[in-house]
C-alpha cells in the first residue's frame, strides 16, 4: 500500500476517474504522483486518491460531478509554482488532484481584436510565444513563466513586473469558462470589453484559488509589441522622492513606464555577493536604487536622434537631467545595449534566489498605498534592525508592492531571533497604514493564520457565505484561502 | 392619504427612520418624494414608504438593519440617470428609497498617489472639478455627468466615451466601503493596486445594481491631465476597416486613443436635421464616420512643429496620410480649434436627444467582440430594413459597444412595425456572435425579460445562489437585475 493512496476502498472511485479521462491519465503510483503532491517551496507535502489529468472541459465537469457526489475534495493544479501551498491537498480530506496541464490548447487568436482564448493548462511562456508570432504581447511577466499556467495565473490573480502598465492577471482577462462545484459549466468566453449583464462572476473566480470552481479557459487581452524601449538604473535621493520620480516619468512618457522596481542597497549587496558575475549598475552606495523600464509602440519613438540614441531615450535623458538638477535623482545608468538591459533584469530576477542562498529568511509579500510606502520602510527597517533582523527588500514600487524579506543581521543567529514578534510588528503597521499582507502571492495554506487575524470580519463573513452558497459540500480546494 | 405613502400602519417605521437620520431627511409628502419615485426615462413610476437621506455610513447601516428586521425593501438611489429603471422601487414590496445625495464628501485626495476617496453621493462632475484643481482627471465621462453620482456609476459599472483608454467604472475603482444586507460595514477603502487576500468583493458589488448591498464610498484612480490633444472626424472605407484604423492609431500614438466613436451616415443625418445649428464635419456621404480623439501627457507632444501644429497632431496627420494612401481612410477633418473640437463632441453627444426628438425608437445597448461588429451591423441593418426599420446606430466602437436604435423607415408607421420580431432577430444574432444585450446600461427592470431568455442558465443559477446567500430576505433592490 503506497503512502500516496490512502484508502484501499477508493479503488472504485479511481476506476470511475479512469472511465472519464482514460487509464493513462489517472496517476496513482507513488513515483508518478510524488511531484504533483509537493509544492514548490517544499513546505507542503500531502497525499491524494489520485492525480487526474482531464483533456476537456466536459471531462472536468464529469470529474467534478463524481467528486461532489462522493464527497471527494478537488485540488485544481496548474504549474505548481505557487508560493503559499495552494496547489496541493491538505490532510484530513480524501482528495483528488485535477492537473490541468493536458488542457493546453491556444484555442484561437484574434489578431485584429487583440485577444486570445487559452486553456487553463497553457504555460505562460507558450502564450508569450504564440502572441509574439503575430507581433503581439501577453504582458503578464514574472520569473515562473516557463512553468506556471494560465489557469494558475488567473486563480491566484498573478502579478509580476508589468502590472504597473498592464494590470494584474485580472485586468488582462476578458472572459472565462469554468466548471462550478455542481458540475455546471459557465461559458463566458466572449471577449467583450463591456458587458453589464449581472454579477461579475469572472472576477469572483479570478483570485479565488480554486475554492469556488475551476477555470478551464480564458479570453485574454494582447497588446502590441513595443517599437522602442529604454531601461535604466537610478539612484533616487529618498524612497519618498521615488513616487515623484515615477509620476514625472509617467507624465513625460505618456504612461509608458512598464516597470519601476525598487532595489535598495542591502538587496543589491546580497545579490552581488551571492552572484559575483553580476555587476553593480552604479558605483558607490545607492540607498534607493530603482530599475526603470519605459516602452513605446510609437514608431517615432524609435527614430535615431544622434549617436544612435532613439527619441524615447533622448527624452528620458532630458528628464533625468531635470530630475538631477532638482536633486531628486542622484545618479543614473542607462542600458546602452540589449546585453546591458538583460544584465539589469538578471540582477532583479536573481533576488529571491540570492536571498535564499544567503541564509535563512522569512518572506513577506505586502502592499501599501503608494504614498505610505516610504513611511512603512523607514519605520519598519528601524524596528527590525532593533530586533536583530536585516530587511532585504525589493519590490514592484509602482504598484506599492514590496517583497519584504527578513534575514538575520550580522552577528545574529537566525534561530534565536524573535520572528513572531517581528511579524506582529509588520502586520500591525500594515493594518495601520491600510496595507495588505498578501499583494500577489495569495493566501493558500501559509497565510491562513494572518487572514484570520487581519482580514476584516465583515469581509470574511461575506466570503464564507459565498463559499457556502456555491460549494455547500466544500469540495473545491478545502483548507485554502478561507480560514 | 397620499398615493406615495401606501400603508397607514407604516408610521412607526417612518418614525424609526427619523430617529436615524433626523426629521428633515425623511421625505414622505407626495410633492417631496415625486421626483425620487420616477425614473429618468419616465417609464417607471412607483410608490414608497419614504425617501430617506442618510448622512453617514453609520446611518446607512442603521437603516439597513431596520429594514432587514422589518422586511422593508431598500432601493439605493444616486442621481436617477439610469436608463433601465434600476433606481426606483417596484410594485408589490413595501420599499424605502435610500437617496445617497447627502453623502457627498470628497473625503481625501492623494495627489502623489493619484487616488481620491469619494462618497457615493458625490456628483461625477464635482469629482472632475475636484481632481482638476490638482491637474488630475477622473476619466469617467458621459452625458449624465452633471447629475449622476459615484455610487450609481459604480453600482451600474458605468462606461462612456473614455472606456477605451481608462476602462469602465470598475477599472477605475481601487476599493470600496459598503453596507451589506445584514447591516455590516465592509471597509475596504485602502487604495491598493495589488491585494490578493480572498474573494474580490469589490467587483462583486460593482455592477450589482444595489441588489447585494449599498456602496457608501470608494477609492478611485486619477490620471494626469493631457498636455496635448488631437480630435478628428474620419470617413473610413468600411466598418471592418475601422478596426484596422483603430489599431494603427493605437500603435502610432502609443495607446493614446481616448475615444473612437462610430457615427454612420444615418445618425449624422438625423442629428443635423433635428439640430440645424450642427454642421456636418465632412462634405458628401460618409457611410462610416468615426470621431476620434487622441491625447498625451508628454510635454514633447505639445511642442509646436510648424504652422501652429503640435507634434501629436503632426504625427496623426502623417498617419492619416498613410491610411489614405492605403485606401482605409477616405477623408478626414481635424479640429483646428477648441471650438471645432467642442462642435464635434456636441454632435456626438446630441445623438440620443436627436433620435428621441425625431420620432419613436427602440434603443438597444449592445456589445460585440471587436472583430464581429462589422458582420453584425451589415447583417442586422439589412434585416431591419426588410422589416421596415431604419437603424440609427452610434457607438463606442473601440469597446465594441453599439447604441443600436430602431426607428421607422420612411413611409412606415411605427405602431404597425413588428418590434418584437426585430428584437428577436437582434438577440439571436448577438447570441450567435457572442455579444451582450447590455453593454453599459445594466439590467434594472427593463432588461429582465431578455436576461431570462439570453443569459446562460448556469450563470443565472450562480447569481441567484450569491443573492440568496448575501441577502436571504431579498431586501436589497428587489425586482432588479435578477429575473
Amino acid at each position: 500500500m503506497s503512502d500516496a493512496i490512502r484508502k484501499p476502498d477508493a479503488a472504485c472511485m479511481v476506476d470511475a476517474f479512469r472511465a472519464v479521462v482514460g487509464d493513462a491519465h489517472v496517476l496513482t503510483r507513488p513515483e508518478s504522483v510524488e511531484g504533483y503532491l509537493t509544492d514548490w517551496t517544499g513546505q507542503y507535502r500531502s497525499s491524494a486518491l489520485a492525480v487526474v489529468r482531464p483533456a476537456s472541459t466536459g471531462e472536468v465537469a464529469e470529474l467534478v460531478r463524481l467528486c461532489n457526489a462522493h464527497d471527494i475534495a478537488i485540488v485544481p493544479q496548474g504549474g505548481r509554482t505557487g508560493l503559499c501551498g495552494g496547489g496541493v491537498p491538505v490532510a484530513g480530506r480524501e482528495s483528488v488532484v485535477v492537473s490541468m496541464t493536458r488542457m493546453n490548447a491556444v484555442r484561437s487568436l484574434d489578431v485584429g481584436g487583440r485577444t486570445v482564448i487559452a486553456e487553463a493548462g497553457v504555460i505562460l511562456e507558450t502564450l508569450h510565444e504564440a502572441a509574439l508570432k503575430h507581433d503581439l504581447v501577453f504582458p503578464l511577466m514574472f520569473g515562473a513563466k516557463g512553468s506556471c499556467t494560465i489557469g494558475g495565473n488567473l486563480s491566484t490573480n498573478a502579478g509580476g513586473s508589468n502590472v504597473l502598465r498592464y494590470g494584474n492577471a485580472r485586468e488582462l482577462c476578458l472572459g472565462i469558462e469554468a466548471v462550478m462545484p455542481d458540475g455546471s459549466i459557465i461559458n463566458a468566453l466572449t471577449g467583450l470589453r463591456k458587458d453589464n449583464t449581472g454579477y461579475d462572476l469572472k472576477d469572483l473566480l479570478i483570485g479565488a484559488e480554486g475554492t469556488l470552481g475551476i477555470i478551464t479557459a480564458a479570453v485574454l487581452k494582447l497588446v502590441p509589441t513595443p517599437k522602442a524601449r529604454s531601461t535604466a538604473f537610478l539612484s533616487v535621493v529618498t524612497l519618498e522622492a521615488a513616487l515623484a520620480v515615477l509620476n514625472r516619468l509617467q507624465d513625460h512618457t505618456g504612461g509608458g513606464v512598464e516597470a519601476f522596481e525598487y532595489m535598495p542597497q542591502a538587496a543589491v549587496d546580497v545579490i552581488c555577493e551571492v552572484f559575483p558575475a553580476i555587476n553593480r549598475p552604479l558605483e558607490g552606495a545607492v540607498a534607493t536604487g530603482i530599475l526603470v523600464e519605459v516602452a513605446s509602440t510609437r514608431s517615432s519613438d524609435a527614430i535615431e536622434m544622434h549617436d544612435g540614441v532613439i527619441r524615447l531615450e533622448a527624452e528620458i535623458i532630458e528628464l533625468l537631467g531635470e530630475l538631477m538638477d532638482e536633486g531628486l535623482v542622484l545618479d543614473a545608468m542607462l542600458a546602452q545595449s540589449g546585453q546591458q538591459r538583460t544584465d539589469l533584469w538578471k540582477m532583479r530576477e536573481s533576488t529571491l534566489e540570492a536571498i535564499t542562498e544567503a541564509g535563512p529568511a522569512y518572506h513577506l509579500d505586502i502592499s501599501l498605498p503608494l504614498a505610505r510606502i516610504a513611511r512603512f520602510v523607514e519605520e519598519m527597517d528601524a524596528e527590525m534592525d532593533g530586533l536583530g533582523f536585516q530587511p532585504l527588500t525589493v519590490g514592484h514600487l509602482g504598484d506599492g508592492n514590496l517583497h519584504y524579506a527578513l534575514s538575520a543581521s550580522e552577528g545574529h543567529n537566525w534561530d534565536a531571533l524573535p520572528l513572531e514578534i517581528a511579524k506582529e510588528k509588520v502586520f500591525a503597521l500594515l493594518a495601520e497604514l491600510g496595507g495588505s499582507f498578501s499583494a500577489e502571492h495569495g493566501i493558500g495554506q501559509s497565510k491562513l493564520p494572518v487572514m484570520t487575524r487581519l482580514k476584516e470580519p465583515a469581509q470574511l463573513a461575506v466570503m464564507r457565505s459565498i463559499k457556502q452558497a456555491l460549494d455547500p459540500n466544500n469540495i473545491f480546494n478545502p483548507g485554502k484561502l478561507l480560514p
